[in-house]
């Protein structure tokens, strides 16, 4: 495959797995297709490189805040290009969260980061395995805080945002969405909790005035399954109701992709594995399926 | 396989697929190995049945809360059975819990129904399909009650059931089981709730003491995987961080095993199906994979 213009590639965290993924690609077919934003030091000098020098010393598996402010920078050159069509999309390997917010810049996440950056007010994450794509309706939160900020309103935004991105994104015309409830068994009839009936379903009836093909609320038991029928999409509630069946599903190949930005970017599904950076026997299976899906839906 | 007694086997509500499931084990290598419970005229005349006829009329997908009493009879029998050594085990096929609710009786579900008839003050459903087992530590609750219904004693106390059953029924001496985190990220340190520090560690970290074969709390969404090693089990907080992963994994073919009871109890992990009882087409993968469960169990 050849792209019109090239992917950047994020190589995140330098003190994590991001930047030995990163030099995985220089003998991957997708070697011409790319371009990389990080430290040249710590990359194959085959890739076609935008050099980011981190001012700190880099010791794999031991971060240092001091290169957090170069991180972001790298981050933000690659959005702009995006955003100015010199690329045609962006692939992000893992950054550490808690590492950046520890040098003071105010940070809550990659993606809300990446969100800010293209004025995008509602990024939904969508993991895709194979055929089974998942989508989160929550951002992660401690579990005590997820039935309050599911409501009828941000529900309907977000399956507004997974609609338009599946048709966008993957060339799916009338998308078929399966919208999980948010308590076991989709509340059994109100007998495990109100919110299945009184928030969920409403979005879910309102998206099927319009004409689209949604089923839901599903108990989220048998969602993934094909005892509910064929889905373009499954909506899970909340991260831990949606990704152990994906990370299952597509262990070390899962693509992380972010619709609602008016960019395409796809991102590894792991961390940065600041226990094994730097051993180079990390899998870049997740990030080179990244780059793949990215091209695939640069070149659709 | 023969057994030196044979399993019991009930088939549930009989306006739903449990009676037709058990007709299919008349040509299954089990025939000879199974007592059937149930109506004698909704069931393969091959099979041995011990024939409980229900008063009010039986129609297919159309449940009769005036059958509940003699559902339960038969369930009670089944169990007496098991106690007093005439079975090696007890098989279930699915009951509708609302059903038997509207009928007037008090009953809070299959599995605490069995749990009081045996005294048993802690039942611990386990899935399994193949060589993934996954564990609950809550019952079915809606999602807003999960956080405050784990604590520590409570954890220590299914742990051991846990570990016990893995032991007595699946003859694994040393058990490995991965314990997941309440909140996404097992927490993240703190930055995504409390508990798993303060609530799920201390239940780890005090069966460790015991030289038993614990890591936890793991993130829910890699516990699953590989990347998490292996493990006789996962013990999962809750209904939906569990059972979407299982029943992806095994779908057809996964059991539900009831542990902490003083009899062997296997189970389809599947309900009534109203919609599609009668007709001919339940799939009865999942109770067959119950009973050679049960069997191989009973001859351990």
């Amino acid at each position: 495959m050849t792209l019109n213009k090239p992917l950047v590639v994020t190589a995140g965290e330098p003190a994590g797995i991001g930047p030995e993924l990163c030099s995985a690609l220089a003998d991957s077919g997708f070697a011409k297709n790319v371009v990389v934003v990080g430290d040249s030091s710590l990359l194959d000098q085959r890739l076609q490189i935008i050099d980011t020098p981190f001012p700190a010393r880099i010791v794999a598996g031991k971060p240092n805040p001091g290169n957090a402010q170069t991180l972001l920078d790298g981050l933000t050159l690659a959005v702009n290009g995006c955003l100015q069509g010199k690329f045609s999309g962006l692939v992000t390997a893992p950054l550490a969260k808690n590492v950046i917010a520890d040098s003071g810049v105010a940070f809550t996440g990659h993606t809300e980061f990446l969100a800010e950056l293209t004025q995008s007010a509602l990024p939904v994450m969508l993991l895709v395995a194979g055929d089974l794509r998942v989508a989160l309706a929550s951002t992660p939160l401690p579990l005590r805080e997820v039935a309050d900020y599911i409501t009828t309103d941000r529900l309907v935004r977000i399956i507004e945002v997974l609609h338009a991105g599946l048709q966008l994104r993957f060339g799916i015309n009338e998308p078929e969405i399966i919208v999980c409830g948010l308590n076991p068994h989709a509340g059994e009839s109100g007998h495990l909790g109100s919110e299945d009936d009184a928030i969920i379903a409403p979005a879910v009836e309102a998206m099927k005035c319009r004409g689209w093909k949604l089923r839901g609320p599903l108990p989220a038991d048998t969602a993934f399954t094909p005892a509910s029928g064929h889905a373009d999409a499954v909506l899970a509630m909340y991260h831990d109701q949606g990704l152990p069946v994906i990370k299952y599903a597509g262990f070390g190949r899962a693509v992380n992709v972010t619709l609602g930005l008016p960019i395409i970017r796809t991102s590894v599904d792991h961390g940065t594995a600041f226990d094994i950076a730097g051993k180079g026997i990390a899998d870049p299976g997740s990030l080179l399926a990244a780059v793949e899906l990215a091209a695939t839906m640069a070149a659709r």
